[in-house]
């Protein structure tokens, strides 16, 4: 079944700002949790044993609610479906979602039948349902939430994820490098509503300006290539296929029901829709970060400046495996780059080696202003080891030092991105973090991998060249 | 020049266990560190212009030091190397060890030829040279380190690194996932001793368990084949090859003044040596991590339980991937595992779902019974997304649910290694970094990433194969 975009597009603004919300069944802890984030429309809690939950009247059955409700969560096992689906006709729901299982992600024939004759029901009854099995709707405009600990703050992905635990991951993976959403759906195992349906949401959601996608399997190969394809022309999407070997795509068939693909038809995929491949979920947010963040450079030829030698070899070699460009700087460009840095010590060819530990920041601002004006170099990383409380008398003056190479990064007159690295649980992670946020508060895009810098800003230029925006 | 074994072995020993260490020229923080880090020898501070530094009497030359100096630290600039190396030879100096820069690495002549003449005179003088260009040794035993922040543990991981950042990376990275270290060395520019010196004492090191390489290049290829070779066959070497595309070579040769090899000529390198390749200081520990804690695995057919449907996918594709095999259950073990899981929301498959989010500790603990009795199965992988504190009402409560994991884990009759991964920066990372402890007291691998997981397993059983030690 197959709405007109219109009527979609209204349907799934009506899930992602119900005016009304019901909790069929056990309402904790999403009541709870709905509450604490701030839902902004009216909530209802149905169950039959209860009076009271959190505060709210509970009504025994959706029959009892005085207005029609735009999106109700079941949260009752799978062989209630059938009365409570009726009841939801009974009441005028618009939507339902569940994170019921023994549907047909059991792969047994009684969850395959109960999960057509509820999607039959439903369709009957003018109920779309997203899931089951799924942990539903994250919008923080609306104050919808699908779990505790996600940021209140809106954001530009789009998100839709066919696992919940993907689906909190990368939520949180963002969230804390800066990176927020404008929605995010958790939908399982797509019974009725789709990954074809939420993406072409997406692509006219003028709140969107990024979809990314965990997919496991697709119904609707045909019109999904289509949506891709045509999401891919109006704004980048990113998607991460899971269960491409065999082992995975054995479990992607368990979990949601959905038969996985191989890699070959993936690949092909990718390169015939322009979507971008992401390998992981972290993967996810070094690209969105690229995108979000780094101005598209005129080509893929990269300059390398920064402090550790070892580092800037592990940063050049990550750079050509991702299919950048790493060029020696023009003889005029490394000759004048050499007059700024020691006289031992450093480096002037690409990457560009500062002088260990760490280079002064003299050096770091003339040596990246000439760096930037080489005719022959497109956009420029600067990197930094931050695992240098050791080298300085405090922490603060590593804080100078890097607050030093933000703001000459962002005065520079080609796209930047800078990296920083630190030891995971040591103080100076610490002091990373608050740098991630100057840098993103000065809009240069911020890594803390090497491969991550790598992959995310050569698979933005990757796509940016598929759509036609560069030239080179 | 070589030595024989033994002269080279001892040579070594001194090196790592010196009675006296002198620094030579600007003394701070060289002198600060070594007297928090616990050094056990005497120690000489030079330099013509100061009286007394850190408590210790400053002496104005070499020359002047009471006895024979098992190790100088020369922190003075290169151009004044030739007196200094006079100096070193008029004391008696064993070795020499220094992080000046303006040598072979600057690619001039100058540097060239002062580099040359430096180690000709050190070897008319029978002094040897870890360096230039290089921040020396670390050994917790004698408590030497090479800068501030290291463990004072020690540990069964030998490494050399050419350069000074992967040096101080690695060893933070692997003591705070509780891997520690006999001793380490950075040794730059290698003008005298080298990888393959080190290498060849390391193989011989009772206090050596493992031996880990970064290299950037090096000068004796045939030599350097033959010692890896060598080496492992008595114990595990893991290399990181630093420069293996075009730019990263580029940058080695103007880091440590190498010539760096092309990714063929290494690829043949580690097939034909039996030595571990890693990708990043990162892979290094995790491959170490497998080494130490997993008991070799008769083969690389691996069962996956856990928390999280998407999280079992994301291993599944991983291990497949990195070259194990993840292979349906046998219809029997598949059948026993249902009785035991939920009614709905598990997955009996391989990978195993035992429902969403978290399996109770009965579902683990006799599913993980039932998977391990197996017969097509060799090893076991655990994982748990740790990113739980929403599903639970205290993080007290989550501790626990991962108490009984690692409890059960412990006790299967076949290898078993955990995958526990939260997202950086929240609380429960540090559930996570106690639960890591804990899994390390309980003698089991534990890893936060799917990839690290895959690769380090995989890794070393692909070395146990090789040496013979797996006949599947």
């Amino acid at each position: 079944m197959t709405l007109l975009s219109g009527g979609l597009s209204s349907l799934l603004e009506s899930i992602f700002h119900p005016r009304s919300v019901a909790i069929v069944g056990r309402s904790d802890p999403w009541v709870r949790w709905l509450l604490k984030f701030g839902y902004r429309g009216r909530l209802y809690a149905i169950h039959p044993h209860y009076e009271e939950v959190a505060g709210l009247k509970v009504y025994s059955t959706l029959r009892d609610v005085p207005e029609p409700v735009d999106l109700a969560i079941l949260n009752v096992p799978a062989p209630l479906f059938r009365g409570i689906i009726q009841d939801c006709g009974a009441n005028g729901v618009k939507a339902v979602t569940s994170p019921a299982c023994g549907f047909s992600e059991a792969g047994t024939e009684e969850g395959k039948g109960l999960e057509a004759e509820i999607s039959n029901l439903a369709r009957r009854l003018g109920i779309r349902i997203i899931g089951p099995n799924c942990i539903g709707i994250y919008c923080p405009d609306s104050g919808l939430t699908f779990c505790d600990g996600m940021s209140c703050q809106k954001g530009q992905l789009g998100y839709i994820s066919q696992s919940g635990t993907n689906a909190t991951r990368l939520v949180r993976l963002a969230n804390l490098r800066g990176i927020y959403f404008s929605k995010a759906i958790a939908y399982g195992n797509a019974c009725d509503l789709g990954a074809s349906d939420f993406i072409e949401y997406f692509m006219n959601d003028p709140e969107t300006e990024i979809v990314a996608a965990y997919i496991e399997g697709v119904k609707d190969g045909r019109r999904f290539f289509n949506v891709v394809k045509e999401c891919a022309k109006k704004k980048p999407i990113i998607i991460l296929k899971g269960g491409l070997t065999n082992a995975g795509s054995r479990a992607t068939s368990s979990h949601t029901g959905s038969l996985g693909g191989i890699e070959t038809t993936w690949s092909a995929f990718f390169k015939q829709t322009g979507a971008i491949r992401a390998d992981s979920v972290e993967e996810i947010t070094d690209i969105a970060m690229a995108i979000l963040y780094l101005p598209c450079p005129r080509g893929r030829r990269v300059a390398i400046l920064g402090s550790g030698a070892g580092g800037g070899v592990a940063l050049a070699d990550a750079c050509e495996r991702a299919g950048l460009s790493v060029p020696p700087l023009l003889d005029e460009t490394r000759k004048d780059v050499e007059k700024v840095l020691p006289p031992v010590g450093g480096s002037a060819r690409n990457p560009v080696d500062g002088g260990p530990p760490v280079p002064s920041s003299s050096v770091i601002r003339k040596g990246l202003r000439l760096v930037a004006a080489d005719s022959q170099i497109d956009f420029i990383m600067v990197h930094m080891n931050v695992d240098l409380a050791w080298f300085f008398d405090s922490l603060d003056e590593l804080r100078e030092r890097i607050s030093d190479l933000i703001s000459v990064a962002r005065s520079l007159s080609k796209p930047t991105a800078v990296v920083l690295s630190a030891t995971p649980g040591t103080e100076e992670q610490n002091v990373l973090s608050e740098a991630q946020q100057r840098c993103l508060e000065a809009h240069l895009p911020v890594y803390t991998t090497y491969e991550g810098a790598a992959k995310g800003t050569a698979k933005f230029i990757n796509y940016r060249e598929f759509i036609g925006g560069i030239s080179a």
